[in-house]
């Protein structure tokens, strides 16, 4: 055949990289990103990459509590009660929630407390207020007895101070905001958010609210990838829509290299004659992979420019998305400090049908998760192909790998199903 | 005994209802929240609840497009083609990206396309360029036959103009963006947000970065309530700590129904002396329910008050977040007019130990998932009570319930992990 390997970009072509491969060369070629102290007193730490070890700065909860309504008592003084014979205390104290009791439990005393209250000295048991009757201001009929500690919430059983709550590396939840002020934090080191510029290249490609003329297509794909980053947690900005053309190509990739510290291309990155970007950033920069064996997605790009990251995305819609959630995600979680940076939930299924792959690729199968006659997961394949169905995204939870050594799954197969994050 | 059933706060405690029953009664006691318009071009629709059908506007895609980078084709035309005896096209138009072609194509007669271009008039195949060899401007040599509509995405094939895309009570995913602008559609009719009012009451809580002082506990309720209800898509604002003072509480609560939805009171919804709440809300509307036999989370309350709902939640933090999770949670979902309001992932696995269990009451007993030796989930037991131990909720990936006719699970059981929102 003539004119084959003529440029840089069906070079990438012919040489499809192996998906694990891709990321692999993605996670070396570049530094962790750096970190940055934040306050958390008003704000989120959801998705935050946690950069240190976090030790509580106090016992929690920071002394006896009562962790019901009732009296605090030696356990030794109720060991006779039962609801036939019930054992007579003398209350000598009221206390209140917050407050320290004046007073330590003596022998056949009781110190009447509220749930959360403070356990006063002497006293090894709490008797709930269900077990009990008050027959005057200083008089209580206990009816069960109580062992020593019982209703009682120890100083430090949460945890003690100084004791590890997080380690580095750790994707925070929302809800690990809680402890970590409770516990006396207020400040911790996390990796600062990725600030992501969306280029999108496409002469055919117009915003999807103005009117369609023949020939053009609503450009989607800085949405999908706006609102991925989003979910990510990341800083991403559609930096706009621009033409085919290799100097405005050049030019703003130039600019946006100064603002971000990472740029998504979407479009451009096949083997078409105005597929520009494998050129340019050849000639700017050095380029980590190009075209990897996977389905759909593959003719991906990763690009290494004055120490910044550049991802080059399918410009079909589907092919976009999954080249964001199995390459690209790994890549920036690897590179934000997160480890093990795979975070997807998995479900165990069986699938419904016989589903064909192609050897030597990667197949990501969206599937829709159903359960059968026995209450078991059923993966319902949606699509393989058709890397330009949108629908088939949003019509389904998840993915099957089919793997580079298999030609297909089986009905009643044991699959794996990878729920998407968002 | 004496002195019981002396108030409406241990009344709600003598009678603590099944947990299915609170939640039927909380999606039965109040109509479903209003909808409003919201433009989508700008906004994320992440977690918002739609309110209508939608319908595509547009075929997507929007004419036969190619797949592929390569040349268009009439497929009897390259039957006799193989890699040793190639078949001759005319080249008679290169068209760009977005264009029209100018020319139909005629009997042997090749029309240069690339990936996404408009299959040109006359033509039903395309033939990928790697297949072919350019010999001169005008001269194509093909090494393969292609079947007809072979690597053509057809006009509508992800879906046509009035294809119903979404159904009322969906909660929209944020990539369900990208598809409904693709369709033409910028507004859409959702659920307005849950504006939610957070009340803190306890003479013994402070800001947590504030000094301890003996007695004092570090409040952080506000702060999971906050995170949980931005992590579900509302609008919550905390309102304050305040003391557990009747008419402070009172005129409270009166202030802020006027400016909330909702509100969540955190604290004081037990049986203690000072444990206003229920009280106060059966004087100033109707309790719905009190105390639900549930563990960890049994002291919750819901009330109606001047058509707005209250929930009281417990002071307990675990309890507290317990409570919101699977009470208000799918109370809310429904009120939001999400349907299904259970939209938790869940996982089978077996569990690690035994866990016994108290019959009568469903416990909410928080496992880490791991993997078993033959790689299948295995739920290890974190804590049933402990209802302070905010720890637990951090070191756990969800719960499995333990129902009300059940003692217990025994090492080795099937069970299902219900994995947390956030």
């Amino acid at each position: 055949m003539l004119m084959k390997f003529k440029d840089v970009r069906e070079k990438g072509f012919r040489e499809r990289i192996k998906l694990s491969n891709a990321i692999k060369l993605g996670e070396i070629s570049f530094e962790i990103h750096p970190l940055e102290r934040i306050n958390i007193t008003n704000n989120t730490i959801n998705k935050r990459i946690l950069r240190e070890n976090i030790y509580s700065q106090r016992d929690i909860p920071p002394f006896d509590r009562s962790a019901v309504d009732g009296y605090a008592v030696k356990a030794e003084n109720t060991y006779a009660a039962s609801e036939n014979s019930p054992v007579r205390l003398k209350i000598i104290e009221e206390i209140q929630i917050g407050q320290i009791a004046n007073n330590a439990i003596s022998d056949n005393a009781a110190i009447q407390i509220p749930t959360g209250g403070v356990v006063p000295k002497g006293a090894n048991s709490i008797i709930m207020v269900e077990d009990t009757s008050r027959i005057s201001d200083t008089e209580l009929l206990i009816f069960d007895k109580v062992h020593p500690n019982r209703n009682i919430s120890k100083k430090g059983e949460d945890y003690l101070k100084n004791k590890l709550l997080f380690k580095p590396n750790y994707k925070l939840r929302s809800v690990d905001r809680s402890i970590l002020l409770a516990s006396g934090i207020t400040e911790i080191n996390v990796t600062k958010k990725l600030n992501i510029g969306i280029i999108i290249l496409g002469d055919e490609l117009i915003e999807p609210w103005i009117f369609l003329e023949p020939g053009k297509i609503p450009e989607v794909n800085s949405i999908s990838l706006f609102d991925l980053c989003m979910n990510e947690g990341w800083n991403p900005k559609i930096i706009g829509i621009f033409n085919d053309n290799y100097e405005i190509i050049t030019q703003t990739i130039k600019e946006s290299i100064k603002k971000y510290d990472i740029i998504f291309v979407s479009g451009s990155t096949s083997v078409g004659k105005k597929d520009f970007i494998p050129i340019i950033l050849n000639d700017l920069g050095n380029i980590i992979f190009h075209g990897v064996a996977m389905r759909p997605g593959s003719p991906v790009l990763c690009a290494k420019l004055s120490n910044k990251i550049i991802f080059g995305l399918p410009g079909f819609p589907t092919a976009c998305i999954i080249a964001f959630l199995f390459i690209i995600r790994p890549i920036l979680n690897y590179y934000s400090g997160f480890n093990p940076n795979d975070d997807l939930i998995k479900i165990p299924a069986k699938i419904s049908r016989n589903v064909g792959s192609k050897l030597g690729t990667i197949d990501f199968l969206r599937v829709k998760l159903t359960k059968d006659t026995n209450d078991h997961y059923l993966a319902v394949p949606i699509q393989i192909s058709g890397s330009g169905r949108l629908s088939n995204i949003t019509e389904s939870d998840g993915i099957i790998r089919i793997y580079e050594n298999s030609e297909g799954l089986k009905e009643g197969d044991n699959v794996l199903v990878e729920l998407y994050p968002f």
